[in-house]
């Protein structure tokens, strides 16, 4: 009699952007007059650019010709994308990774759930907190979460480590040590930066301690200044302690095109074992490759006019963030974030809880973000908003939003 | 201190088609004059037909203008290809399918690595012998296959059922009961097609212990004849205990598009808890979606040009299929499969090993095919061809093995 995995049954409720989709349907349902304007879950809206637009039409004319059509990728990657990555993405920050280090997939949520696979089911996680679900959940389903307490909104084996106003949002070293150590920078979902120095202290603590730092750095692109790492290889000793995730979703417009990477430095050893045999060998076993096409127009996020067009769209994204975080700092809301990242994290108004501002927000303002309490209890009071708007409806969100008078 | 997963490293060797990979790798590179021939990977080698590469087009196109732009794909994919799936797939076999039961995915060997996910790691699994390796590889991954024997090449905790020509390559219900049946039909490796009345067995079976079939229907387009059924939910009773994977790669040439498909019928159940809802939650949380434009290619499958454009190909490979096997037969070589199969399975001649047989063929003849030992104990003796090569090839394939006076 075949027995469901027990783990999953733990999981509260339903994933964050799956119950905020429901609920706003709901009121669209009984409102159909009310526009909607959605700054909720980190989808991009902007058109892919016409380079990358000009890279896809032509693998799919090499995919109709029997002398060009490729069959399946090779197991890490085409090659001519994993040597634009390392061209484009490391050597520049003089962060020593090669080709054959960089695993491509179909996406950052898809190598962050996956990569604890290869961890043993009693390694004990850090996350910060508030934290992006995937990292918690994926653990929950592995089983390498232990016992939920529904009232504090937290896992009895994780360690959580809270990210507030009070320290910057950025964490501080755990004081028990964990195995594995998820890290984003800039953050999601508060928007927050890590300096240079302050990621040497996490490379320092994992290497001290035996433990593997899971570095999600999908929001590099936002990045505005100088002190603020674009990569973890950027601090000596993170290539025997850290794995690197990295997307096309936020610097290209990929959410639907669908690209991302892992890179697995060769020295990074467990008791002995190279973590990237493991990782090859997950990938040779459970995973086919990304489409021909969408490796080609990835090499094309890399090109000159490729560069060139994507900045305008980053600039694009980032003059948002930039409005919302002047708008609602006017209008008396205090505001995090936004300056190296897409999202502006703020502290709802009254003390009202996350959820309860969410439906204020929707109700009175129709307008639609994401409560901070979805992302770990630390979140709670807080509240974000997603910069990947168009300008104009940016604008309204923050003009009905100040008009709410809160 | 961090620790790897130890299933991980029970793992025999490489993933098969790596380690073929190597050995081709290493004979050219020593004979760089040889012309070889690959009839070994089941990758297919005809470009994508002008219906999809048409609407690739069309859905790159979309992706450049703000106005049809797509982000992020729905959680179960794009209603239009559930939509196109239902009524091309299921309906014309009278299977009761609804389009909400079917969880798009980029391919049919993710699916099957993962689905064993959503049930507990004390479950016994039952595999064909031989078999894809995946199904084995997933779980020995997920800790369920204990011990190997590396001797007899079999894992002491999963069930083994020999598929060899005294039983048409089709296993008899076994005698221990399994909780999770592995089933492919028609079979890759062996190119054998199940009738409808023995998967009716099956299906009763499961009903009968509690056990759910996953059924693997990746090569259904080449099912010639009528009493071979192209779901298995044309057999009454499967909805409670079946659910089935397919892909795009055999029937429209995707291997390099990535698209495939698992049907979970909302009445599958294990101890009241519904098999769907797991999917859906493992896919909302570890999954982001099959490319859009992949999701439009895949819609244009169905339509009328798709059909008979695909209908061309699948017929230009059994052609292949056919004068693998007439060809071989003629030569004195004992064949089975080939008919409702891209694959041709032949018993290797004088009592060679499978190994010996592979690199006889890749030195003396420069064909290269698949050992069957690769695919398990049963599979020692045999060797697999593909007819996805193109004409030319097969017949000179043909021509050199027939040459060998074997």
């Amino acid at each position: 009699m075949a027995r469901v995995n027990d783990h999953y049954l733990q999981l509260p409720g339903n994933y964050l952007f799956s119950a905020i989709g429901k609920k706003v349907s709901a009121y669209s349902a009984v409102h159909p007059d009310k526009r909607i304007i959605r700054l909720g879950i980190g989808d991009v809206t902007q058109p892919l650019a016409p380079a990358i637009i000009e890279a896809l039409h032509r693998g799919v004319e090499e995919m109709g010709r029997a002398e060009t059509f490729r069959g399946y990728a090779p197991d890490l990657g085409y090659e001519f994308l994993r040597e634009a990555i390392v061209e484009g993405d490391y050597e520049p920050f003089h962060c020593q990774i090669d080709a054959d280090e960089i695993f491509i997939s179909d996406g950052a949520k898809c190598d962050s759930g996956n990569i604890q696979e290869i961890f043993s089911a009693d390694n004990k996680i850090a996350v910060c907190d508030p934290v992006y679900p995937v990292y918690v959940d994926s653990n929950v389903m592995a089983g390498r979460a232990g016992v939920y307490d529904a009232e504090k909104g937290i896992w009895s084996n994780i360690l959580y480590m809270p990210c507030t106003e009070y320290n910057d949002f950025v964490p501080e070293l755990p004081r028990k040590t964990p195995d594995l150590i998820y890290l984003c920078f800039p953050n999601n979902p508060t928007g927050a930066a890590i300096t240079r120095e302050q990621l040497q202290e996490w490379v320092d603590f994992a290497n001290r301690t035996g433990a593997v730092i899971l570095y999600d750095a999908a929001y590099e692109a936002y990045i505005s200044e100088g002190d603020v790492p674009h990569s973890i290889y950027e601090c000596p000793g993170a290539r025997t302690c850290a794995i690197e995730l990295r997307s096309f979703s936020k610097n290209a417009g990929f959410t639907g095109l669908r690209l991302g990477f892992t890179v697995v430095p060769k020295e990074l050893k467990c008791n002995g074992t190279a973590l990237h045999s493991l990782w090859a060998r997950r990938h040779g076993t459970k995973y086919n490759g990304a489409p021909y096409i969408v490796q080609r127009a990835g090499e094309a996020v890399y090109s000159q006019a490729g560069r060139a067009q994507l900045k305008e769209q980053i600039d694009f994204y980032k003059k948002n963030a930039a409005y919302i975080l002047q708008g609602l700092g006017e209008a008396g809301y205090t505001v995090f974030g936004g300056v190296h990242s897409p999202y502006v994290w703020l502290k709802t108004p009254r003390g009202m809880s996350s959820w309860d501002f969410f439906d204020c927000l929707l109700e009175n303002a129709n307008v639609v973000g994401t409560p901070g309490s979805g992302f770990g209890p630390s979140g709670e009071g807080y509240f974000r908003l997603t910069a990947f708007g168009s300008y104009e409806n940016t604008v309204e969100a923050v003009d009905r939003m100040k008009k709410l008078g809160i």
